[in-house]
């Protein structure tokens, strides 16, 4: 392995999982959900396998899902996307990162992210061989906001992009209109975009919106919007996620991501489209119930001890174990599949610069069965 | 777009195929069958689609499949990895090229190219900020040999890698064991690895034999060894290739391609593992298919007027279009398509140092059902 990866060995994803099914935890570490998607959708791509749609389609997608996604971003942001030249449909949002990141950043630039931040996107950082600077998140109130001097700080003339999340992984946190006004703010001072990683904007609870730093005045011109099916339709392993933007940014990630993947998954595509034309009404009642999947989470959370911060979108909910005489978070969490049969992930692996402020802490998510969140509530009783 | 991919901003089969799509012309440019593979893993498919295969599977890809990838290369080359160290699923062999230079090589190494190379090998060396050195492949009696002289002036101490690729696109060449040797003897001398391209080792003819570089001696421990079901299973627009090698080399891909794609289509991977295990008589029977159809598109094409060189793999025929009184070969070809109808791929792209060896070449696709080569035909004799 290439010494600018070294650091990036093993996703602490995977490392979480294989736990998880070596002890056969019930795994609330990796997000994923353990129901499908729609119906329509999956029979839909039944159809385009014993259609025909087997060999390459476009590099950039398919017409119908790029028409499609634009479609689906106008009725949940406003933006008005070209299907033609500021749409592509990318293996997840990971290539999504990737492929904005190695496309658009010189190895003299610098890339802002905040920590803590999605593990990806540092590993992307690293791939382009640019320099990455830290701001951070801090916990404010019972919520989680932009520590907007260390953002000022990380800023620099050499700043060629910043990473922005929201809704936030790991931490669940829904970053406010402001937050993002003083992003767009340095952003416009330095001449930078911003990479927005927007997968979870559908999943906001207890009436908070989602806002897109996309939205903010000026900023649709210096925006790469991703997002992904896999978590809009509970389709994780489809690996199908996009990128809108103005048609020069989306060059920068199509250029390079010709020779990441080439393409997508053919039969999944005309899927994905269907269901983002006609499946609408499940996204909706999708939201009803992660809130409620949170809510039974976080119960039961706090009935065996743990502080809790307030999340209010993704999948994840965040917890301190130190009431529970907890003092070294990961190592503790990486013992929890065998010990406790539940496995979480810590946050350790998302922070460098500040990790004072946050490796403390351990993620878990609620995108399960009540009656899955119910058994790992029985088993995390051992820990109480 | 950065400066390091810049002068690979649109791929050559895109283009092609899309002024093939314009023009509404038969296209023997991009290489894909227009038959889908086996019906039993078309099923396959559908049975994991609605048997919930549909959230993330492991980075490494599905076991089975991992264990049918093994089973498969030990039939076809003798050799013996291990499925859980030695095996990654990518996203096309695409991916696997990627992952494995951006994975492998430093910004200061050098990696040799074989001139004419398939596109995103250069692409993949600009990826990973390293510098390209090129040999070349030369006509020699009718037949395409490896040019040993450029191949060892393009090794230096600083070479890190080779990239290999028999049976040999553009050209439809199988190199002989004997170039094999000359490459295999200069990644001893200077200690680098081959990163071989073998899309095509199941599309041999006339009874040439395919020989991978990773079963002569020495070569099994430095070579990571790159196909794809694509290719193998009619089935291009899945995007599931495979890399097999020693596990530090398989390592090093895997790190990278982590934050490339995270991991591959969930509902596809059972269904090519099932065809891996019970087609392989259908594996056998394309080859003899597409040994027909290559004499088909030969005899079209000599009767048109192009020379040939005769080639004994892939889905590809060389053709020189000078005797037709072309000039520009690259401008010609892409005119082709409004012209007469026809796509076909210019060599243009596919060499750079060694330029006037090769850009009078054009590369036709004969993966076509026979009546589509027959109007082909038909078409092609405009330019007679
Ligand atoms: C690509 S694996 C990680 C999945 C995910 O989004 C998460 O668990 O944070
Ligand atoms: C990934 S598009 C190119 C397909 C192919 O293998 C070729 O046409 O050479």
């Amino acid at each position: 392995t290439v010494r600018r990866l070294a650091p990036h060995a093993t996703t602490i994803f995977t490392e979480v999982s294989r736990l998880a099914t070596h002890f056969d935890a019930i795994n609330l570490g990796q997000g994923f959900p353990d129901t499908d998607g729609p119906e329509s959708m999956i029979e839909a791509a039944v159809r385009a396998l014993r259609g025909g749609h087997n060999q390459y389609p476009p590099g950039m997608g398919i017409p119908e899902l790029r028409h499609a996604i634009v479609a689906d971003e106008t009725a949940r942001t406003g933006l008005v996307h070209d299907p033609e030249t500021e749409t592509l449909v990318t293996v997840g949002a990971t290539e999504a990162i990737a492929a904005a990141v190695v496309g658009l950043v010189e190895y003299d630039d610098e890339v802002v992210v905040i920590e803590p931040y999605y593990d990806s996107y540092v590993a992307a950082v690293a791939m382009a061989g640019a320099t990455r600077r830290a701001a951070r998140l801090v916990r404010s109130g019972g919520h989680i906001r932009l520590d907007v001097d260390s953002l000022r700080e990380a800023f620099s003339p050499r700043t060629r992009a910043v990473l922005v999340n929201t809704p936030h992984n790991p931490t669940g946190a829904v970053l406010p209109r402001e937050d993002l006004e003083e992003i767009a703010a340095l952003c416009h001072e330095f001449d930078a975009i911003a990479v927005s990683d927007e997968v979870y904007s559908h999943l906001t609870y207890d009436g908070v919106e989602h806002v897109s730093i996309a939205t903010l005045p000026g900023m649709a011109e210096r925006t790469l919007r991703i997002s992904s099916a896999g978590k809009l339709l509970n389709c994780t392993g489809w690996k199908i996620g996009w990128v809108t933007g103005p048609a020069d940014l989306v060059e920068g990630a199509r250029t390079a991501r010709q020779y990441m993947s080439f393409t997508v998954a053919s039969p999944l595509q005309p899927a994905v489209a269907h269901a983002l034309r006609h499946e609408q009404e499940w996204i909706a009642t999708l939201r009803e119930d992660m809130q409620a999947r949170r809510d039974e989470l976080a119960g039961i959370l706090t009935g065996v001890g743990f502080d809790l911060v307030v999340a209010q979108g993704t999948y994840f909910l965040t917890a301190d174990p130190s009431p529970l005489g907890v003092t070294d978070a990961a190592a503790w969490c990486l013992e929890l599949p065998e010990k406790v049969g539940v496995a979480a992930v810590p946050f350790a692996p998302f922070t460098d610069a500040f990790t004072d402020d946050w490796s403390h802490l351990v993620r878990f998510a609620f995108c399960k069965r009540p009656e899955v969140l119910a058994e790992a509530g029985r088993r995390l009783q051992a820990l109480a």
